[in-house]
Parts: C-alpha cells; sequence; structure tokens
C-alpha cells in the first residue's frame, strides 16, 4: 500500500521561509474507521516520530484489503517545537514567543456555548452511526465558523492559526493518537479516559494515568471531551449510548532521546490497538498476551510530582520505575550557600508508596523545580 | 516618615544563591485601611519601580498624622523576571522552566470549593465591617490551609511558592495596586473591575479596560474575585452589600522603558487615589480635575489584537495612540519569499473604529504574531 | 530590469523542513563590477532588508544599459537569526545552538596559513586587473578545497556550513555591502576600513566608525582582509597597488525597527554609491552634496561602550545622538536592594567628550550591561 | 582542619539581588604550594560541584599538619550559568545577555603586550622559586591596572568583571584545576598541557586530549599560558626552566547529570595529584597504581567531532566509550521532508578509528548540529 502524502505549509516566517506539517494517508480498499496518529507536538519528544516511521514502512508491505478505513499519520507534527534550540536542548514545550504549552492550545467544542443537552433530545431515537454522523456534522459546522476569525484583517494568534491545522485533520477521525515523551526520564504509559480502559489493554503497556481531571484544552482532551459530554447527555436522558470514539495521549519514554525499546512497545501496541479496533486486518493481531495484559490504572489525582523544596544539586535518587514505600529515603540535595556556611544535605523521603514513573533529567535544581514523579497506590 | 523594610527570601538557587522581595511598610499614626502596591511582576514592565521609588520619597516627607492606615510597597516583586535577559532583552514575561506566565499563577480563593452562599446567610444581619472581617479570616484560613503542602516532602512547585509569598503580603489588604506596563509599547491606561467605574477616575487616566470576562488568575483578579463572589451572593439575598475592597492593574506605557510621563501619571494617580480614599490626608488632594475626569471604559471583549497574516516585515503602521476609522490602512507587511517571486507588500486595514492603544516593539513578525491593540468603539 | 532570482537552501530541520536564502541578481548590458548586498545576518536588524525591498523596486524601473557588472541582492540572509523569538523580542544576535555570534563566524583566507608575500612577488609586473582575477583564483581554489571538508561523513558545523554559502556568493565581488543595525538604539553611520575614507562619504552618512582593530571573522572582514594583505605585500615591495575591492558595514538605526529615515537614507547612499562606482548609470547621481559631504571619522579604539557598574533601572539617560562633553551627567541608576536599605541614585559621567551614537532599548541592566555608547573626540 | 569561608559579590542584579561566589580555604601549618580548584563554570556541568563537596568533606577530617601551602575550593562558581534554565534544562554554557561562552572570556598575560623576553634576560641567573615570584608580581601588577577599568564611570562589561572576579584568585596559585563536565554526555578524562604528561597519570583517567592548538581564552589557558611562554623564553636564552606551575581542565561525564563513579574518580584523582604535588599527606597516596596509570593522550588536533549532514532524528548510535573502526557505522538518521516523499535513513560511518568519548544528549538534529566526539588514533 502507497500513501497519499499532502504537505500543508503551517507557518510563513518572518524571513519568507515556510514551515509545513506532512500528512501520510493510507486508505484501505474497504471503508470503515479513521485513525489519527501525530508525533513531536511538544519539541523533545521525539519517539513517536521514529514509531510513526516505522508504522509507515509496516502499511507500506501490506496490501489494501488488510486496511478497512483510513490511518493518517503526521510525524513532526510541530516545526517549530521540533526545530526550536536552547544551547543543545530541545526546550520546544512551550511557544518562545508567549509561552504557551503547545499542548494547551486546542480548540474545545464544549466551550463555545453549544446546546448538547438540546441535540440529544433530537437524536435519542437514531442509530449510534447516524448519532455519530450528524454529532460530527454539528461539530464541523462550529468549528468552520471559529475559524473565518483567520481571515479577518485581525486574524488569529499563531497558537490558534496551529490549531486549527491540526485539528481540521482529525475532526472527523473516530481514534486519535497522540504519541508524546516525557521531558524528562520516564516509562511507557498512557493516559486513559474512563470508560475506555476495555481498549486501553490492546496498547500491551503495565501503566497507565486515568483522567478524572482535565487541565484542559490538550490534544486528546479537545477531541474527545465534545463526545463525553454527548454520551454524558444520553445518560440523563436514561440511553447508554457508546459512539466508540477514543483518544489517547502515549508516553514512550524519555525526551530529546530515540529508546529503540520504546519504539518497539509503540509500534507493537498501535497495530495491536489497530487490529483490535478492525481498522487493520493483520496476522496474529490482537496479539493474544492483550487479553492478559495487567494495565495499572493510576487516577490523575494520585500522581505526585516532587518539588525540590531547596536549591542545590540531586543525588542519590531512586532509580526510574522503582516501587517506593512510604518513608523511603526517595533522594538528597546537595546545598551550598552564600553565607559563609560549610555545605549541607538535605533527604527527601517519599509521602506515600508508590512507583517512580518520571524523574529529571537535569540533577541541578534551583527552589521549587521538578525532581520525580510518583503514581501513588490507593490507601486500601 | 520613615518605613519598615523587611526583606523576603523567595528562591534559593542551584547554586545557594538567594533571591528576595523587599517590602516597605508605612504605617500611620491612625488605623485605617491597607493598600499593598507591587511592581515588575513581568520581568519587562520596569516602570512601577520608579513610581514605587517616587512615592517612598514623598511619603519619607510626610508626618505620620497624615496616613490612616498602612500603604505597602513592593518594586521589583519578580527579580526571577526583572533579571532574565535573552539577548539584551527582558524576556520574563513568563516562568522559562515552565512557559508559566507571572500573572497568570495565582491562588483563587473562589476555586478552593467552599461555599460562599453558606457563608453569607450566616452574615445577613451583620455590619459591612464586620462581615469584611469575617470573611477575610475565612479566606485567610483556607489560604493557610493550602500553604501547609510546601512544607511537605513533595514540596510544590517554584509558581505555587512564589504566589504565596505574595499573596500572603495582601491577603489583609483593602486596596491592592498592581504597577504594569506593555510587554510592547502602549499608553497609559487602567484595567478596572464592573463596579469601581467611580474610584477609577481618581487615577487621572482617560482610557480604561472594564472587566466583562476573566482569562483567569490574575493578580488582581485572584484577589478580587472571592470578594465580588461574596457581594454578589448577598445581592441573591437581597442585601446591596459594599465592601469597598478594591483591585487594580495600572498599565504604564511601554515595556523595557522608563518614560517619565508614565512615571509622573503613575506617580499622581496613586497619591490621588489614596487621598480618595482617605488613606492620605495631603494638602489639595483629591485633584480638583478628579471631578471632571472623563474616563473612556473599553469592555473587555471591544479590546481587539491584531495578529499578521503573513510572515515579513511590518511598515507604515499607524502611530500608538491614534483613533482610527474602519477600514482604515493600518500597517503593511513587507513579505519576502524564498519560491523565486519578488517581494510583495499587504495592505491591512482596520475591521472597526477605534483608538490604537498598543503597538509591537519588534517590526519583524513570524505569521501569528501581534502587531497593535485596538479598544475598539461601540457600535452605537 | 528583470532580476534573475535564485533560492539556496542552507538548513534542513529536524522537522524535515528546510530554510533557504534567496538572491535577487540584476545583471547590466555592459561587463563590469560586481556588487554584493546582503540585510538582516543579526536577528534583529530588519532596516536592510526594507533597504534591498526599495532598491529591487528601483532597479526593475532602470534599463539594463544602465547597470555596467551585476548587482546581487540578499535580503532576510539568515533565516534562523531573523525568526527567533525570546518573547516577542528578535534575540538572534547569536546561535542559540552555540552561542556563536552570527557576524564572527566567517572564513577568513588569511588564516589558512597561505603565502601570500611569495604570490605578490610572482604578480610584481602585473596589471591591477589581472592581479585581481588571479588573486581571487588563489582565494578561490583555497575555499574550494575547505569546503570539501563539508561532504565527509564528520562534514561541519552549521556555522562553517552556512558561511561557506553566505560567503561563496561573493568571494568575486568587487563591493561588498553589509547592511546592519544595532541591536539598541542607534544613528546612522558606517564602517569604514582605512584607505576606503573617499569612498566613504558617497554613502552621504556623517558619522564613520574607522578599523584600526579587528575583532575578527565579521563578515566584512573576512572578504576584504586578504585583499588589504595583498597591498600591504605590495607596499613592502615597493609598489602602490589600488586594487577597488572594498567591504562595507553599514549601520541603519535600530533594531527590531524600520524607521523610514533609516530606509532612505540606506538608499540614496546605496544608489550614490554605486553610481560613484559606475555600476549605475542614473541621472543625477552621484548627488552634488557627495563632494561636500563630511564624515567625522571615530577610530574603533576611540569608541567607548558604558556598562552599568550597578544593578538597577536606568533613568535620566541622555537622548541618542547627543554631544556630550567631560563630567557631563549621561545617566543615572536607581538601585534597588534586598538588604533593608532604601533605594538610591548613581550619577554617570563622561569620562570624554564626544558623540552618543548608541542607547540600550532596555532601560532595566544588571551589573555589567550596556547603557550607552560613545564616540569620543580625540584629545587635540 | 576547619575552612576560612569568604563570600565575593560578584553580580548585583536589576531587581537588586546580588549573587555571590564562595571561597573555602584549608591553609595547612607547614608553608608550600597552594591549589585552587573551582566547579561549575559551565551551567550543566555540575559533577565537580559534588566533588568539591566531598573534598571539603575529607579536608575537615585531616589534622593540619597534613597540609602543606593551602587549597582554595570554590563550588558553583558561576551562579548566573548554574541557575539559568531553558525548559528544564540547563543552558548555561554562554550568557544569555551577549552569547559569550563562560569559558572563553578569561584575561590573558601574554595578550597586554609586556616584554617577556625583556623580562626572562634580567632572570637569568635566579633561583626558579625566586623567579615565580617575581614573575608572578609582575603579573598581577598588570592585572591591577588592568582592572582600574572597573572603577570608571564606562566601566567594564559584565564578563570582564566576572573574569577579574576569579582570576584575582588564583593569580598566585601553583595548581589551577577547573572542573568540567561535558554539555553531552561523556567518559571522564582530562586536559593536557605539553610537559605536564608526567603529573597527568596522577588523575588516574585513562583518556586525555593533549593540548597542541588554543582556541583562546579559556581559563586554563588563561592562568597557564603566560608561565608556559617565561618557560619558552628562557629554552631560548638556552637555560631549561621548569617552575612546577599546572593548570589542568578536569572533565567528569555528563551534563546535568552527577555520576557517582565521575565523582569518585574526580575526588580520587584530586587527592592523589595533590599528594603527589605534596601538598597532602595521606596515608597510602599516591596510590601504588598510579606508577602503572596509563593514560592515551590525543592531540587535540586528532579530536574529531561529528556534525549531522542533515536535518532528522538520530538512531542505532554506537554507545559512548565504543573503540571503532575505519568505515565502522557510526550512526543513522532518520530524515522526514516537507516534499511529499517518504522518509529516509542516511547512514554515517567512522572517517576513521578511534574512541567515542562524546555523544550528543539530543538525538534530534538539525542539519549541523553535534552527534558525537571521537578521539582518532594516529597513522602510526
Amino acid at each position: 500500500m502507497i500513501p497519499t502524502i499532502s504537505t500543508i505549509p503551517i507557518a510563513e516566517l518572518a524571513s519568507g521561509d515556510i514551515l509545513s506539517i506532512q500528512v501520510y494517508k493510507f486508505v484501505g480498499a474497504k471503508p470503515g474507521k479513521k485513525a489519527y496518529l501525530q508525533a513531536n507536538l511538544h519539541g523533545a519528544e521525539i519517539v513517536g516520530n521514529a514509531v510513526i516511521a516505522q508504522l509507515i514502512e509496516f502499511l507500506k508491505t501490506l496490501d489494501d484489503t488488510q486496511l478497512a478505513g483510513e490511518i493518517w499519520l503526521v510525524p513532526t507534527c510541530n516545526p517549530l517545537g521540533t526545530n526550536q534550540r536552547s544551547h543543545h536542548f530541545s526546550s520546544g514545550r512551550y511557544n518562545h514567543y508567549d509561552g504557551k504549552d503547545w499542548n494547551r492550545i486546542f480548540w474545545d467544542y464544549e466551550k463555545e456555548g453549544e446546546d448538547i443537552a438540546e441535540f440529544a433530545k433530537t437524536q435519542l431515537d437514531l442509530e449510534p452511526s447516524q448519532i455519530r454522523q450528524n454529532y460530527r456534522q454539528k461539530i464541523k459546522n462550529c468549528f468552520d465558523r471559529a475559524i473565518e476569525k483567520i481571515d479577518k484583517p485581525s486574524s488569529v494568534s499563531f497558537s490558534d492559526r496551529y490549531r486549527y491545522h491540526l485539528q481540521g485533520l482529525c475532526l472527523d477521525a473516530d481514534y486519535v493518537l497522540d504519541l508524546h515523551s516525557s521531558t524528562n526520564q520516564s516509562i511507557d504509559y498512557l493516559y486513559c479516559f474512563q470508560g475506555q480502559e476495555e481498549s486501553a489493554r490492546y496498547f500491551l503497556l503495565d501503566a497507565s494515568i486515568l483522567f478524572n481531571e482535565y487541565d484542559g484544552n490538550a490534544f486528546d482532551e479537545a477531541f474527545l471531551k465534545s463526545w463525553l459530554a454527548l454520551e454524558s447527555e444520553f445518560e440523563k436522558l436514561d440511553r447508554t449510548l457508546k459512539l466508540d470514539v477514543e483518544s489517547w495521549t502515549i508516553e514512550l519514554g524519555s525526551g530529546m532521546q530515540i529508546d529503540p525499546d520504546s519504539v518497539f512497545r509503540g509500534v507493537r501496541g498501535i497495530k495491536n490497538y489497530l487490529a483490535y479496533k478492525q481498522i487493520l486486518d493483520i496476522s496474529g493481531f490482537p496479539l493474544y498476551q492483550s487479553f492478559s495484559q495487567k494495565v495499572e490504572f493510576t487516577p490523575k489525582s494520585r500522581v505526585k510530582g516532587y518539588y525540590s523544596s531547596r536549591g542545590g544539586m540531586i543525588r542519590s535518587r531512586v532509580d526510574l520505575g522503582t516501587c517506593i514505600q512510604t518513608g523511603q529515603l526517595l533522594y538528597q540535595i546537595l546545598c551550598f550557600n552564600k553565607k559563609g556556611r560549610l555545605p549541607e544535605i538535605i533527604d527527601v523521603r517519599a509521602e506515600a508508596s508508590g512507583r517512580v514513573f518520571q524523574v529529571s533529567t537535569n540533577h541541578a535544581v534551583n527552589e521549587g523545580e521538578y525532581v520525580l514523579g510518583v503514581m501513588e497506590l490507593s490507601d486500601k
């Protein structure tokens, strides 16, 4: 199968140069669902590019009868972020022009003030596929009105232009997969929305953060929230509706690195998920271990970041992935001072038991900087 | 009058050096209201420091019988922001560590889930001064619980530490004045909350943006919102309560500059406001022109930013302060390209009439960068 | 006359996007000299782009019989620098990857260890035009060997790749004009090599810094030094040789701005210079005032930068362009402190008389930051 | 032994806060040589701080009779660099204000135009210790004249102020040890000046880069060059003079990390070196393995950096420390594009055999960015 490749200019720079994104579209012989994958929305998080490159290689080997529906892939989806450097490092988590986090800028249908409850009432007797189509059209109409602002003389900020480009590619998707990594050092895990736990297993990762709170306007949320809202409105009308629209942020290892193990797990999980969703018809998939895969779901409210209470140098830190007990020594801070005193060493201990899923790349900390993250166990 | 000066360490750096803020407190011979002033929360916005320096000079010349209550002044209130450089420029609008806007990080009592409606009911029969005191205590208790997190092993991020330092200084203030400037080039104006229009006149500035929407967690909002919420709860209980608690963001001219005219207007307005509020008893104040001062209030929803629809160089832009008509040429973009074509020039015209209150310092623009801001006239 | 326009890719970014430079070549009907102009080597210095855009417009109106030789123009010659932002500001004076000043990276034939003295001896009896041609070939051969390194597996750093791109365009030029501005606020002036004073007048600017020392590897120096070295070798051999190869850095006003006056003076001066050099045959040029134009040449060793001896805020600074006397108040520093003391004000006075030709855009200074520059008068 | 601790303010910031360096001085009971150690001159290179902290702990356990002479230690010697962040990373290799590399700013006596040859002639008949003392005084006098500039109204740039602070601490040292790490990932090694090879062994590291060329104004060079120049002048006068003044840059592992192995090797090597130099009298030192220690000296001209010839993502790179053969695959570049083509993979092979001593932390590369460094074997 050969993909259709389209190139979309997204930023004319002051110099007259243009940055683009490029979409690789594989279209199956049979109709079906649409999966949308992108990678590298944050500048340092490059693993997903290697995953997508391998998926493209793999999909090229398939026959189009093995694909039902469409798979769209967008590697290096944020050129401004990917190419940004501060010294040798990839500092592109936020836009250096305005400080905006590249993954907190997305358009959220729910905030447009449309009456979803009213819409739900009009759809009560319809089939899910029809409802999906109608709602998608409704979202699309609203989106089209929103982007009209771009063409006015006052236009919109770059963040707004950019979000319309990316979201315009996946408004009609069924499954959205946004491939991230940690800014720092991390295990592989994924973010899971409530109600998607069953599907989550097919990514074959053993750790997941379960959204029980949102911090707003992330790509995965911006796509899914309006669908969750619709399902919730049906719930109120006493109809349980499952629309099979899903959104995933998959976290593959550490920033600025391409760990082959993370790439392997990323590719395997995505193939498995697409087979489970019957987009891909590939031999042996879904893998038999999918059915016994254990995923530890940690609610987001139980994910705890440890921030340094002092300025200094981190030492003796527990390793990434360690399971820790309450009271266990997590790390020490070597503190210098400019007050004529000797250096001192501060112990920092675990507040609760859990798993260290993330550690900072930088072992120097100003007061209040990030040191590590723990997926805490529940109290039971 | 000699101020009490206290120095508060706010950041131990990785090197062992410490950054502090310093509070100059003038305490009057008579009890009264507390005014809290700070400057330079955003790194480039330095005019307020000169205003505060002049106010300190002025207050030193007063007798303590001329002051009822207290005036607290905090110049260079954000050392990390003030000292940050990128090339010769002050890039400290956001924290370079995490991209967070220094003026969108503040603690908001309203979001803590306390039952303000319930509280209002318990206070229905009390005097405003008693209600003020009770509510202040209630906020303080909640704040004290929130800051306990700092002392846990996981502690909190620098933004959270820092906000508690600043807000801890003014939780019990009656009047909060946060002195800002534009990042870019700007006229002098102020932000006004609804219901404060009468007081606004005493700053003797002719332009004001009236909050009819919030973008959240700014210093002025974080202070005032809970008080507005309480007043609103009383309204629902059919009691009109005016607590005389006010919050102001005063915008004094352009970034990275100290324009003596902006300093003059800042000092004059603040003295006049403090006299009007009967904190200062100074001859000739409030100035007679206060009573005839015209302020053009533009609702925030009618403030329009113009963003460049192309990458290139801005030319022929209207001057700062210009009153413009719909359709008038606002600026041109000189666009180069890397496609073998000649340069071109794009005209950008006004969408609506109004006053250009802000223009970008930088005449080079990548697509979607800010060019100018207009306080638009209403349609009538 | 219609230019030939060629586009040269100079940087493939991590995202797969490509940045280019674009050369506009006007070729006359008659043979003659080659003038090479570029603009915006430092990211904030955008005035030259507007100058080049106007020159292109002007040259288009000419008939090719009015041009002898060639004029090559390269606006926005450094896309990485031009597009770089830190907050709203153009921070592209140096490469954020390695800190290298974009105008200190150029290839210097003299440092390649070639024996120029020996070469001079072989050319003693030849005509200047023949010597020019032979020497150019010699430089070109050396340059070609140097760029071979690019194609090795270890390749070269971006700075080295980039310099070869730009210098490859003008190795065979007779006149090189590099259009800069100040990072800060500045008057219009130009840098003049010794021996070029007569030509300098034709730019119709009244101030010039005369090189009596180099700080190395700037674009203008990298082009001209080898020619000066050859002339000097001839001098030792008792032949005075004037090869009429010239190099200029023209400083047009302030950074991040496009002042129409600076554009006007830039365009006028360049047209006048090109007419004087008989590349352009345009009515009325060289302008009659060229002959009476006074240029104040200040040796580089008499250009003095004032750096702040304290951290604080600059106030009461003399205006740009002011002629100052020894002992005159130049500026004050408003110094805050974190030691429980009142703010203080420091006076800074002129060490010598002269002209303030540059002032910092930023009025906040950390200790040792730049405040202003003076072209000092000689002691006589 | 208890150190004397002195704190030296080095930077008053715009906010009025002050950054300092702090010197820990251990003074022995007997007279002797002076060793000066500093760490963290480049912001990301923090390992040396942990080494110095451990040395302080160790020296505290000694009796002052075990120390002949003095040991001065300066951890976090560059607060501006140490505390600088761009996103979570330590970007402080160069000053963000002017792009200057913090280790290319130092004062070089040789460039002050003093007549060292003339001085040598006056010292021909003296003892080395007397010559050392006389020359040191001569350098000191010149240095004192140079720093007078600081107190003039025009003062000096921050780099110049800062260099005088640091160099003023070690002008009279016999041994200077500057503890660095790689910006990227690195093995432990040291820089060795010619003639110091014998001493180098005592650091017990197996790899060393031998200076056969300088790139100028680094801290180690700025200290030692004038002494090498004096020895060289004596050589011309037919006297072989060894003054036992030494300067070392010790590279301990990777940036932003504190690898305990690197700390161990740093502490062990420095103790061993100081025992060898008879400053420390500690049991068992110098360690017996010092005498059999093999150091592979690679001339600086045989250290080769590999820069990416394409933009993209690095994969399949050889591990740090690998010994490679000519033609061996070193790494691949996964290249995306925005021209409608499939991604491609580029192989990069070794130009010569050697040891990979450094690899980039960041696996994303814009064209011309650093990928790895090789200490190449000689051709024999």
